[in-house]
């Protein structure tokens, strides 16, 4: 059984997505056809995009799911139009809190948005962007003392998407630097992380899952073998313990739980929100 | 007047946050104090919950507003005993699906994120991220074949982050390739990007803003001269209409918007829904 699913909005469609995936994962028996509709601002396109879902239940011969999160009443009035089962978010919601909040909602297009476009968060989430490309994997540690945190970890425990996801969607300052074979034989935290032990923070991973990833970077190499993998995971585990650095072990879990998780148990500000 | 507002989830709280900051962006007047409580994933800690929320009511004087993306039900009975206008976005809306699908939903904590972390998923991502880090600024060109865009413009119009930030959240493959001067003295597209000429996605940007984001960079150079900027930004967009390349203003959207702007006006598919 397949249900079409719309995620419509009047921005980039990303909280209609975000609150589309919740809800529709709760039905893991049924398999969903799932487009998203961004930008629809305008009356025309409302229709356009009325005709689209109307299309889809007629092909299923079943009604689709729409979740929109669309500012404008009339838009939205328009979309509810269509032959569908519709999530509406903010007509949902919207008398609720002009009520509790006394005020009228000012109902600006484009006001949606997670991350407005402000320039100075724009610019620093760039800058933060620029930080963690400019600082990564070790390349440069001159700059560490303008860091908010420096992850650590073996070759391929996921450093890199980390760092670049708190600096795009937290605007925060993160370094990375790569562990060793070298750093495990000496038995010590490298030199330019010691000065900055207080930044540091530790990315572990299960070796059988290690030794996949780093299969497909160079298949059956040393670097690859389980038994490698193996041996720096135990020794960088006894590493962050040693050496009291918080660490997370980062097998189970996607890029966002990686950095969200990082910020409660490090307590790192966010620069922006 | 200040209101305490909480978004509070299971999991990452990205969604939770995405759907909060879109309401209460429309009570402009209003200012937030905004507090995401990530991972609130058993009694215990709905209860610290509650007690932080009614804290805030006591502080503010006024009840705090609660958006809420649980899923389990328990918990979210638990985080509705606070003192606070509570949307709760899971209980407003399965009833409604479960009666259309016909289904009751697994109710599974961690379910809930926009972005799974089945295995697939995230090394489709993770691909996509060190294919734009690989083949990021004109670095390496050999491997465009393996693109599915290729996002030019000149030095600071935002290539960099849109090309990671499509790796991300959709598993695109993006490489970007700077247009430099000397491309622009040549009058025609740099050789590595004429055979690949369908991928070719441009960016541009106002020279005022380009100016100022270059005056970061290099203060008072010719580089981030108006007089330069200008120059640069004109011929690039010459270049653009010459040879019919698509392109985009990114001067007043964020990087999310230029992404998904990109998709829609490309229709390139993404890699991960």
């Amino acid at each position: 059984m397949k249900r079409s699913a719309f995620f419509i909005s009047d921005g980039t469609g990303i909280t209609a997505e975000g609150i589309g995936t919740s809800l529709l994962a709760q039905f893991e028996s049924i398999e969903f056809d799932k487009i998203t509709l961004p930008y629809i601002d305008s009356i025309e396109k409302a229709r356009e995009t009325v005709a689209k879902i109307n299309k889809s239940a007629m092909n299923d011969n079943e009604k689709p799911i729409v979740i929109d999160t669309i500012v404008d009443a009339d838009i939205r009035s328009e979309i509810a139009k269509a032959n569908a089962v519709t999530i509406d978010i903010f007509g949902t919601f919207m008398g609720l809190l002009e009520n509790e909040l006394h005020t009228k909602s000012t109902h600006i297009v484009g006001k949606s948005h997670a991350i407005n476009t402000a320039s100075r968060t724009y610019e620093r989430r760039m800058e933060a962007v620029n930080f963690a490309l400019d600082n990564d994997d070790g390349a440069r540690t001159r700059y560490y003392n303008e860091a908010d945190i420096i992850v650590v970890g073996v070759s391929r425990s996921g450093k890199t998407p980390t760092c670049i996801y708190l600096a795009l969607q937290y605007g925060i300052k993160a370094a990375n630097y790569p562990i060793t074979e070298d750093d495990i034989d000496d038995q010590k935290l490298p030199a330019p992380l010691k000065v900055h032990k207080n930044k540091i923070f530790g990315l572990t991973i299960e070796p059988e899952r290690l030794s996949l990833i780093r299969n497909e970077r160079r298949p059956n190499s040393r670097y690859a073998s389980i038994k490698q993998c193996n041996y720096e995971v135990e020794e960088v585990e006894l590493m962050y313990r040693r050496e009291r650095i918080p660490y997370l072990n980062t097998t189970d879990y996607s890029v966002e739980e990686i950095a969200t998780r990082i910020l409660l148990e490090t307590g790192i500000e966010r620069r922006v929100k």
